[in-house]
């Protein structure tokens, strides 16, 4: 099997150890005679798939006792309603670092009362936004940390005082430890670090988990759904079953302080890279930089494509930009191997020698 | 590899064909060096299984082109909201034929001016409610059409006049040819008759999408996905990718009238053991039986729960009842195969000779 270098910002690459278990059993579930596919969620076989699961994450984040872990469909897109929906019950501040964070924000007006504390559309989100006062009279504060599309990241989080910090991870998540007591709630789509698309993690703060407005789905209020134990209908089985087992590949490398070394590690070989060539440049400011996502481009759309084509005869895919900006892209994920990356930097080195 | 009897509700069994399809290519997706989780959803390799999933499903299904197809996630349950949400403007009525078209009816209330048009509560959901007359201003009316619980099934439509029916047919979708012109929309979670977990099909009728109501969160409004084709955020590719394969095997496995063939033997065989035995009884009235979910018992949890542990010995699973009523069901969805229903029967027939 001939794997290409994958920089997909999601659905990403997975580990190919992760998929080549999940193929061994996967016509024959733990010799039950059916696919985990086939195996109804409220049987105690998927149970104790949801249960290992759980208790990885609680390890691998150092979960404290006071949160819990929901398991929903429909991505961060469904849960920039959701966060409003449950925790929204007189006014929210929102940072706008980006296409998602905005989203997020406009999503949060239909709801309730919420307003922009701070946003770097100025600064063509080259840099994530500074809070330097927080009202005190908020819900919750809503940033996203990891901005995919732009590549920047918070390296500091804002300072909220006792206001709930809750943030969209999806792009950053399980790719380095957090202090999850520094939030109310963290959430991430999984497919970009920890698993196939169709699944999005939400671990909440549970004192902030109160009863959702009157108009929220059932299928979205919080409470409800963590009674059920995510199981208010049929869950993404098969998602969780896959991400239990990107856990345990992490867990197996040796945690998450691992993770956040090979990440550093990695992007930093490209910035290094863009840093010094004539021809490329990264377009986040250092203080921004995102140690998921690697944005770049040459500053001409045709050579762009260019380099694009030329990547791709060399088996590295995934490198266009977002299509809001263009340019292009490095998803360095947990799953993307060092030599993905090198060989990335060596194309680039090659065609920036090649156009001299 | 030894396949166990599997008559669970859903998660379901998958044709054989379809996991060994899916298995083959697991690893390596066409020849590209990565897996179909890896592949993004705006690639063009992607939005091919999209494409063939919907002409499979317009083709299967007969399609008329005033309908457009939604894929997205939350099963029906998200979508008990998402009806009303983007279809209910002045008042809906809803057919009470069991627990799910219930869940239906209350999240409706949340929205608006929704009422009951008859309710089979009375007759302990033995049948579907019959509707004689229907008010015309109504935006629509929703009916659960088979009722995966109580066994239940409408075999013939309630007539609404001019007003839209509506209809949730997760357990019966693809099981038989259906006629979508009698319907404005039907939807379903294919985790049963079509697919995985964590992916719901609607088929609607294009001018019935209209504006959303303003607090219908934004992955929910209709109009916008269908603009998406699905795609206003990251959709489950893998559910999709799978159940175009599901498609695929009903296509070459002779179509819907195939399909309806083959389940109306199975679960004959089953009604007939039943309508004879002096022990088991099914529980649904004749004329509201379903072809998918055979429900029934012994009239007493000891024996029934004797039944499942003998069955386990032979190797057939998943028939026990739901937790709201008990007893056992047996879903003889399109993957099930003759076989193993004859199997079940036999034991069924050992049973009630061994006790007398």
């Amino acid at each position: 099997m001939n794997r290409v270098h994958n920089f997909g910002a999601g659905p990403a690459q997975l580990p190919i150890e992760v998929l080549q278990s999940a193929a061994q059993e996967f016509l024959d579930y733990k010799g039950l005679g059916l696919s985990i596919l086939e195996l109804g969620h409220r049987s105690s076989e998927f149970e104790e798939v949801l249960a290992s699961a759980k208790e990885r994450l609680i390890r691998l984040l150092n979960i404290p006792e006071d949160y819990d872990i929901l398991f929903l469909q429909g991505g961060a897109t469904l849960l920039f309603a959701g966060i409003p929906l449950n925790l929204l019950h007189y006014k929210a501040g929102y940072l706008i670092s980006g296409n998602f964070s905005n989203k997020a924000y406009l999503e949060a007006t239909k709801y309730g009362n919420a307003e922009i504390l701070a946003n770097s559309k100025d600064q063509d989100f080259r840099e994530v936004p500074s809070l330097d006062s927080c009202p005190q009279d908020l819900d919750y504060v809503h940033i996203c940390q990891n901005n995919t599309i732009y590549g920047t990241q918070y390296h500091r989080l804002p300072t909220t005082g006792d206001v709930p910090l809750i943030a969209d991870v999806s792009s950053c998540f399980l790719s380095a430890p957090m202090d999850i007591s520094k939030y109310g709630a963290i959430y991430a789509g999984v497919q970009k670090n920890a698993g196939p698309a169709g699944l999005s993690i939400t671990v909440i703060k549970k004192s902030l988990v109160k009863k959702a407005q009157d108009i929220c789905p059932t299928y979205l209020d919080f409470g409800l759904q963590l009674k059920q134990n995510s199981m208010l209908n049929t869950p993404n089985t098969w998602a969780i079953y896959l991400t239990n087992k990107v856990f345990e590949w992490i867990e197996n490398a040796g945690g998450l302080a691992q993770m956040e070394m090979r990440n550093r590690e990695k992007s930093q070989l490209l910035y290094d890279f863009l840093d010094e060539s004539q021809l490329f440049s990264a377009r986040a400011k250092p203080s921004s930089r995102s140690i998921a996502n690697v944005v770049f481009s040459t500053g001409s759309e045709e050579l762009d494509a260019e380099v694009i084509a030329e990547a791709k005869k060399e088996n590295i895919v995934g490198i266009q930009g977002h299509r809001l900006i263009g340019g292009m892209r490095a998803s360095c994920y947990n799953a993307v191997p060092k030599s993905s990356v090198l060989a990335l930097r060596d194309l680039l080195y090659q065609f920036e020698k090649n156009k001299r």
